[in-house]
């Protein structure tokens, strides 16, 4: 294709109110363009990338055995209503009303509607396993739309969802569809990781996230050196147990000034904040619930939502606390807490003669202690994992921090969705069962961006072979020279009868502008062809990832068959 | 592929909501499925149709120099309201608030915002032409969805929009889209035409709509042999001269009893309804306004909106008819019609001696004429064209009404949307211009249905060739025979080798089973493997619009290569 026919509109500068690296060079290169916050618009450089990514993954998904499907983006608050996640969703679920003041809302991912066809359709054992994809848009009404299409409101997404006659089979799918995964990201030529993952308003009993790591990535990891990695909201934290020694007599303290902050307690008291007891309230779908971790801790609120298994958790208000107290939260405390329903962390009852509030005002109390001062409802691992402890998997290494961007989901649902909309099969018995199932997502648009994240420098994006909008770019430096001219149509013709995808710039621009857009856009093989190479034959050939120095002559025959060696043609 | 592994649940009844024959189909074949009122997944079969469809499209955009992209569906407000169309589209804009409140609205039609991309993106006449088209969800809250995916709330659509730098430009690169838009619809296999048409809440100065002639399509055509032909919504009425002669005195008439009701009237004075001038009281964008036509005519209430340039137009309530005439609407009429403006139709304004309403109950005056005793503010074009009348355009032969339904409309628009929107372009002496835009639609969806309309048999579908699911289906009666299996087996891999889709019909199902969905899935050409016929080394060849008896008996290379000849392979 020819570059004065396409709509490119690069641009000289970072737009002003882009992010994060990969959104400032999508709008920069004219891969896309911001329509409303959190909302764009794909031109056709970037629908070309999104569309090289789509065919990658509906490969490996067809050869899992998958069948492309299309399912609608407007939903009928009806089936949301049978799996109670109308009301689960909250805010980031948008809602409307037809003319008849019928309540929908816009796709966020499809559970519902995929039962609802699935039980349906699918009565017998005989026609299961069965996995229906597709590439649709959904909708999230993200609080805060932002680092460009990586959290947009709008966005492409390939959603799978598998139906199973038991686990066990669900669960040998969840592996093919995990390594299908994998295949997919290497295909991409990203670099990635798999972590344990929690399920959030999808549910389920087990889920996998697939990171990109990137510095910037909002998804915090955990890793260690023996195999194990997880998000944070889902690492796990290793029950270690604390010292044993002589159980002193606990008494009240008087802590004035200090207003109760940990800090400031523990500097009045001078000891370390591993001796304190937090006591925090929270409100669980409207009922309070005390919560304790240690002082050098903090609360995981999605394991504490897990837990509870609840839709929704705040930290109760200071009203609500003053009623269940009846004094400053920095003065609560597990002894002799009362009518409310209290939750430790499994690292509070192993300290040995605590500290907490006194559930009064200016007051803490010392040398408590786990079954002889105060009792709890529920111990449990509720708390965030710290940088630098031990991994709770091989109990040895030291677990690290690592930032990533999240591209792929997968959810081992098991019933969460076919008992409440009654999603049932008959065995070869005639016995009707739940069907069990699994849903995988995976991020079309922000796969673009990722590869970005993960593949750029100063002057602009390096795609990686298999994704990238053209694979070949070739520059001519005056396209109106006729020697000029023979030769670029020459290769442009030899290149693309065996189906390479090949940009020429033909625009009548100075070289640096070219050579400038060609480093922003990014296609990963360059030849550039001007007169004075060319009175020996010549042209130039560049790889965008080799520094600006590296530049081979070759014959136009050689450049041809070097560039057929690399796409293998 | 194999039809055990997809799921493609044919119905043994059609579905009781169902409304149109092409409905039922897709529903008792299992292309679709309903998931709410006028909306609909795509099952296996049914996308693939779509898809294909969908190529042959593509092709043809990127032939006549389209680029594709992709645009979001939610739409921001702001944008609608420069164009004033955010109040003009009335109830059919689905519309919704963000967390914030911010209105949006889910993409109808999306000239609003191709527009402001071009305006910012196309800033110079070297930009220009440029045509850039997507395959995109579209969204309408019918007031009654039906005819399956025919009049359905949410359908693809594939839009394009082309901008330039004058109307002849324009006007050169419409010509060029309608003979895309017929090249299209030859390679789906269609038996289409093309009629002028109105514009609807698209505006623009011109529309032509590209309709599928069906017995129960919902768009009236009017056709003539001279090859004129329009919707009867557009369809323009030639102006007859009346009869000339003496000019009567004008006289009351008590008229008790007949209501006022035109028929009565006419019966009680033993007259032709063509000698009536009927009055009607609208109200346009809340002005109201009378209407004067023919007795044996009707309002075409497009022509009359597209007239007086507002965006609604509705009949007076009686309160409103009173407060103006102040007397019931049968009775009124031309004279002495006061306070109002009156817009006649071209024939009212030609009628000698005409009879009307006399603006008072129980009577009515005869032998009005024109200027003499009453006068109008616009003489226009403003009836519904009636079966048997003139060709407008040749003037000789008479008219002809038949139904279609309406598969595409392409619009000249000018700068209907780039003047209010401000998008302009330098031309080579730096002067600043409104750039010429057109824009033109088709219902990839709709496309789908529209060939099964046009044809199938009491049996099931009948897909042209180009747009078939499958191109061949393969029937073993019994696949698990081996030699059965062996030379369906054979057919398959040579016919899949040169990139034929074949469907196997590998299940255990009694062959009446598999003949009867092969008919109602309706792939082209079936071969039919028994134990029998392979005795002799034979299989049969049918194809799916013969008679049923009509089976030919080939051996399997003989069968082949009939298949490659009739793909061209």
């Amino acid at each position: 294709m020819f570059f004065s026919k396409l709509l490119i509109p690069t641009l000289r500068e970072f737009p002003s109110d882009a992010d994060m690296i990969s959104a400032k060079l999508m709008i920069k290169s004219g891969m896309i363009r911001k329509l409303a916050s959190g909302i764009y618009e794909f031109l056709p450089l970037g629908l070309k990338v999104l569309r090289k990514i789509e065919n990658i993954i509906r490969h490996e998904m067809s050869v899992i055995g998958g069948q492309e499907i299309v399912l609608p983006l407007v939903f009928p608050k009806s089936l949301w209503i049978e799996t109670g996640r109308w009301d689960v969703y909250g805010k980031e679920l948008f809602r409307l009303k037809d003319r008849k003041c019928v309540e929908f809302c816009l796709a966020p991912t499809a559970e519902e509607v995929i039962v609802d066809l699935v039980r349906k359709d699918v009565k017998s054992y005989r026609q299961l396993p069965i996995m229906l994809y597709q590439f649709g848009t959904k909708f999230r009404d993200e609080i805060r739309p932002r680092f460009g299409v990586m959290r947009s409101r709008e966005f492409l997404m390939k959603d799978a969802y598998s139906f199973h006659v038991d686990e066990l089979d669900l669960k040998k799918y969840y592996q093919i569809m995990f390594d299908a995964y994998k295949n997919i990201f290497v295909k991409c030529g990203l670099k990635f990781c798999v972590v344990e993952s929690a399920s959030g308003p999808i549910g389920g009993s087990l889920s996998h996230e697939f990171m990109i790591l990137a510095d910037n990535g909002e998804t915090e990891v955990v890793w260690c050196k023996c195999g194990y990695s997880a998000t944070s909201e889902k690492a796990e934290c290793l029950r270690v147990e604390g010292c044993k020694g002589e159980l002193y007599t606990m008494e009240e303290i008087f802590t004035p000034n200090t207003g109760g902050a940990i800090e400031d307690v523990v500097k009045f008291l001078g000891l370390s904040p591993r001796k304190l007891v937090k006591t925090l309230i929270y409100v669980a779908d409207g009922n309070p619930v005390a919560v304790l971790v240690r002082g050098d801790h903090e609360v995981n609120e999605t394991k504490l939502q897990t837990l509870l298994k609840v839709n929704e958790i705040i930290l109760a208000d200071e009203q609500t606390v003053t009623s269940i107290i009846n004094t400053p939260i920095d003065f609560a405390g597990p002894v002799g807490l009362r009518n409310i329903n209290v939750i430790a962390d499994l690292s509070v009852v192993e300290i040995l003669n605590a500290i907490s509030g006194a559930n009064k005002k200016d007051y803490h109390v010392k040398n408590i202690n786990y079954k002889r001062d105060y009792d709890v409802n529920i111990v449990a691992d509720i708390r965030k994992v710290v940088s630098g402890e031990i991994c709770p998997r091989c109990k040895e290494e030291e677990l690290k921090f690592l930032r990533g961007i999240e591209i792929g989901h997968i959810f081992k649902l098991n019933t969460r969705y076919s008992k409440p909309m009654n999603a049932t099969y008959l065995d070869s018995r005639g016995k009707e069962n739940f069907i069990f199932m699994g849903c995988y997502g995976l991020g079309v648009t922000r796969i673009v961006a990722a590869a970005i994240e993960q593949s750029h420098d100063d002057s602009g994006i390096i795609w990686p072979d298999n994704i990238t909008p053209f694979e070949v770019l070739i520059v001519p430096l005056d396209y109106y020279d006729d020697r000029t001219k023979e030769v670029t149509e020459k290769i442009y013709r030899e290149l693309s009868s065996k189906g390479l995808d090949v940009l020429v710039d033909d625009r009548d621009e100075r070289p640096g502008v070219k050579f400038k857009d060609a480093d922003l856009i990014g296609i990963p093989y360059r030849i550039t062809i001007g007169k004075k190479n060319l009175t020996d034959g010549n042209v130039e050939f560049k790889t965008r990832r080799d520094s600006k120095s590296n530049v081979k002559l070759l014959k136009p025959e050689e450049v041809i068959s070097r560039v057929f060696k690399i796409f293998k043609k």
